[in-house]
C-alpha cells in the first residue's frame, strides 16, 4: 500500500467497474462484485490488491501471487493461481495504469498564492492556480487557468504556460510559450541561449541565439533536463513527448509528437525528430540529422547519419540493428580463433 | 523576424556599415545603401533581411533564399540568387554573428537590487547591478560592476565575481575566484565538495578538499553543468573557454584557454587540458591524463591515456582518427567476408 | 596553504599526534614533537606541511618534495627525500584524509533559522538546526537535529531527514525518507516521479508513482543527481553509498550498502545494486538486472546482462575484462595484417 502520508487514494472499486475503466474482462463473471481497495506488486500484492502481469520475466511471481486480481494478457491466462481473479486485457501495463490512476488520482493543493512568492506586477495569472513560497514570476508572464508553479521555479518574462501546466520546484523558463498539460519536473532549464558561437583569430564571438523554445500540449520533461532555445528558428517538442531526467537537447531542434526521450540521452543542434521516435538512454545525436517517423535508437548508440523511418539503430557509430549484431558476432568467432 | 516579446532590435543598418562591422566586403559597390532591418535563417529571410551561408549542407537554401543581403564565402559566390545583395567574407558565419550583435546587443535591465533578493549585510555589491527576487547573497562576498545575478541565483561566502558577469537563474557558487565577463547559465553547480573519499575497512573517509574553483574572464558555463572544486590545487577554467549544458568538470582539473566542452562531456579529477583543445559530446576523460594543445576528441569517445598536442581522436577506449576508421573498415570487411 | 577566507584550519599537530588520529608510525622516532601547520600537494608543501604518495605516478614529485612530513607506504619509503619525515602506512591516503580532516574539520554555521526561509506551521526543525534564506520547508517535512538546509532548498511534505543531514543549495526533495548524516550537494532532485507510462493508440498513459525515496544513514549523493522514487516499491540508496554528479537512478533501483557511482551513469529501473558494487563514469544500466555484490564496472560501459558477484567488466555490450581486452587485440591485430 502506498504510504498515506504521500498519497490520497480516492475509493475502493468493484472489479466490474475497473473493468469499465480499463477496458479489461473478467474471465470469470461470477467476480464482477469482488472489491479492490488498492494497487501492489505482484509479490507484495493481498487478497483485496490489483497487480498486473506485464513483463514475461515475472511470470513466476505471477504463479505465486496473492493478489485479490490481476490483468494479464489473454495468452498468460493458464499460469494464474487458483485465488486471484483475472482482468484479461491485450495490454495489462495501460489497464493497470488507468486503473491506479482511478484508485490514486492525481490532485493539486487548493488554489492559492503564496505571499512569499515574488510575482511581477505585470505577470497574468489564471484561475484556480497553486503558486507556492520562493516561486518567481517576472514581467508579463501569462500563467493559465489551473497551473500549479512550485517553491523557487522561475518564470521569466512574456513566458507563456497554458492550462493545467505544472512547473517543479527550482525549474526556470525563459523565451518559451507552452501548450496545455506540460509538465516540468524539478530543476529542468528551459529557453536558455544555445551553444552558438563563430571562431575568430580573437576568440569566439557569441552568435546571438534569436528563437524561442515551443512546447506543445501533454508534454512531459524530466528533472534537471536542459532544452536550449532557437538561434533563429525555434526548438520545438512536439504533442504528447516525454522525456526523462537529464537529457540534453540543442538549439533548432525539431522533435514531434509522442516522441520518447530517455534520460542522458542528447541531440546536438538543428537535428529533427519525427513522431514516435525513440531514443534510448545515453543515446547520442549528431547536429542537422533527421530521424524518420518511428525510428528507435538503442541505448548508448551515437547518430552520425540520418535514420530512415522505423529502423532501428544500435552502437556508436550507429547502424542498422542486424549489422550491429553481426559485428558483435564476427568479433566474438575472432577471439575464439585465437585462443584455439 | 525575432519574437518582439522577447528580443529587442536596435536599429536597421545599410549593407555598407555593416560592412564595417564585420570585415566583409560588397560584391557590388552600387549595394551600399541598402537597408537591413533583420536577420533571419536562409529559407525564411525576407527582402529586407540579412541571412548567411555557412554550412555547404544548405546550398540549395542558399540559391533559392529571398534574402535582401546574405554572408557567404568567396568560392560560393557563384551560387547566389539573382536578387541577393553579397557580403563577402573568408568567415561568413562570424560576420553573420557580429552583424546579428548589432540588431539585437545584448542588453541588461536597468540596474536594481530586489528587495525581494536575500543579501547578507557584509557582502559587498558593485555599481550598476541587478539583483533579482529570491537570489541570495551570502556572508562577505564580493560582486563587480554590472553583474546581473538572476532569480534564485545562490552565491555562497567569500565568492568574488568579477565586472560584467551573470550568474543564471538558480545557478548556485561556493568557494570560488571568478573573473570578468563570465556568463553561468541557469543551475549550473560551481564550487561544490569534489568526489573525494578513501577506502577504509570501517567505510569511506570523506577527504576534505581544500581548494577552490578559478573561472577566468570571458568564460560561458552552461545549464546544469558541474565544476567540483579543488582538492587541494585549485581546479581552473582558463579565459575565453566555452562549456555546454550537462557537463561534468572534476577536482584539480585544469582546463586550458579557448577550450570548447560540448554538452555531456565528463572529465575525471586532476586532468589537464591544454588551450584549444574541443571535447564532443558526451566524451569522457579519465582521471590524471594531458590531452595537449589543440587536441579534438570526437563525440562519445573515452579517453584512458593522454594526447600529443593537435592530434585527433575518437572511439571508447580513444584512438587517434586514422586507427579509429582502419579498425571501423575492417569489422565491415569482416562482417561481408563471413555472409558471402 | 588552504585560503583561510573559505576553509578555517583549527590548529597544528605534532607528528606524534597524527600518528594517533591515523594509525601510522614514525619512520623515525625522533620526530615524534616535529610540528605539522598544514596539509599540502607534494609539488607544494613546505617544510612545515604534510603531504602524502598514494599514486605510484607521483613517485618522482615524492623524491623532490619539500614537505616537512609524508605519508607513504612502507614498500616506497627509500624513495623518500632526506629531509622529510615519514609516516609509514599501508594505506596512506586514508592516513591523509584522516589527518587533513583533523586539521580542517567540517563545520557548520552557528545554529539559525533565517526570518527568509519559508517554512509551513506544521513543519517540525530539530534542534540546533541551520536553515537559511530563501529554503522552503513545506507542510508536516521533519528535519532532525544538527541539520543544514542551504539557500532555496526545497523540503517537501511529508518528507523525513534524519539528524545531520545536510541539503545543498538549490536541492528537492519530495517523497522520501532519509537517514542520518546524508549530505545532498547543490541542485540534486530527490523523490519526484519515475519515468512511467504505457503505450496506448490514445497517447502514453501516465502510471501512477505510488513509491518513495529510501536514502539511508550516511549516503552523499552529487550536485544535479537525480533519484527517482518509487512506482510501487521504493527506490533505496543503502547506508554509506556515495554518488557523484549527473547520475541518473530510475524508479524501483535498490542500490547496497558502501556502493559507489561515478558521475554521468546511469541506472535504468528495477535494477539491483548489491553492496559495494562500483560503476565508472558513463556508465549505463539496462532495467531490471542484477549485480552481484563487488562487481566493479569500468567508465562508459553498457550493462544488458546481469553481472556476477565480484566480476569486472568493460565495453558496450559489457563484457568481463579479459574478453574484452581480448576483443580488443584481436581488432588491432585485424588492423595490421590488413596493413601489410
Amino acid at each position: 500500500m502506498a504510504d498515506p502520508r504521500f498519497f490520497t487514494k480516492s475509493q475502493s472499486f468493484t472489479l466490474q467497474s475497473l473493468c469499465e475503466i480499463t477496458a479489461a474482462r473478467l474471465h470469470d463473471q461470477s467476480s464482477a462484485d469482488f472489491q479492490i481497495e488498492d494497487v501492489a506488486p505482484l509479490d507484495r500484492a493481498t487478497s483485496s490488491e490489483l497487480s498486473f502481469l506485464d513483463n514475461i520475466r515475472y511470470k513466476d511471481q505471477f504463479s505465486q501471487t496473492k493478489a485479490g486480481a490481476c490483468f494479464v494478457h489473454p495468452d498468460l491466462v493458464d499460469l494464474a493461481p487458483a485465488n486471484t481473479n483475472l482482468l484479461v486485457t491485450e495490454a495489462p501495463y495501460t489497464a493497470y495504469a488507468k486503473a491506479a490512476q482511478a484508485l490514486y488520482p492525481q490532485t493539486m493543493p487548493e488554489a492559492s498564492i503564496s505571499p512569499q512568492a515574488h510575482i511581477a506586477d505585470s505577470a497574468q495569472i489564471g484561475n484556480s492556480c497553486v503558486v507556492e513560497a520562493g516561486a518567481v514570476i517576472q514581467d508579463n508572464a501569462k500563467i493559465g487557468d489551473h497551473c500549479w508553479i512550485e517553491a523557487g521555479a522561475v518564470i521569466g518574462s512574456h513566458v507563456e504556460l497554458g492550462d493545467y501546466g505544472r512547473v517543479g520546484p527550482n525549474a526556470t523558463i525563459s523565451h518559451s510559450i507552452i501548450g496545455k498539460h506540460v509538465r516540468l519536473y524539478p530543476g529542468c532549464r528551459i529557453g536558455q541561449d544555445g551553444f552558438g558561437f563563430a571562431m575568430d583569430p580573437a576568440g569566439f564571438v557569441k552568435v546571438p541565439q534569436l528563437g524561442r523554445v515551443i512546447i506543445e500540449d501533454g508534454v512531459e520533461i524530466g528533472a534537471n533536463t536542459t532544452i536550449d532555445r532557437g538561434a533563429g528558428p525555434d526548438t520545438v517538442i512536439g504533442a504528447g513527448t516525454w522525456i526523462d531526467n537529464l537529457v540534453q537537447i540543442g538549439h533548432n531542434v525539431k522533435v514531434g509528437k509522442c516522441c520518447v526521450i530517455v534520460s542522458q540521452a542528447g541531440i546536438s543542434g538543428s537535428t529533427v525528430l519525427e513522431d514516435f521516435v525513440v531514443l534510448g538512454g545515453q543515446v547520442g545525436v549528431a547536429g542537422h540529422l533527421h530521424l524518420g517517423k518511428g525510428a528507435r535508437i538503442a541505448a548508448q548508440s551515437g547518430l552520425m547519419r540520418n535514420v530512415p523511418a522505423g529502423e532501428e539503430q544500435m552502437g556508436s557509430p550507429a547502424q542498422p540493428m542486424k549489422q550491429y549484431l553481426r559485428q558483435v558476432a564476427a568479433l566474438n568467432r575472432l577471439i575464439k580463433t585465437k585462443k584455439s
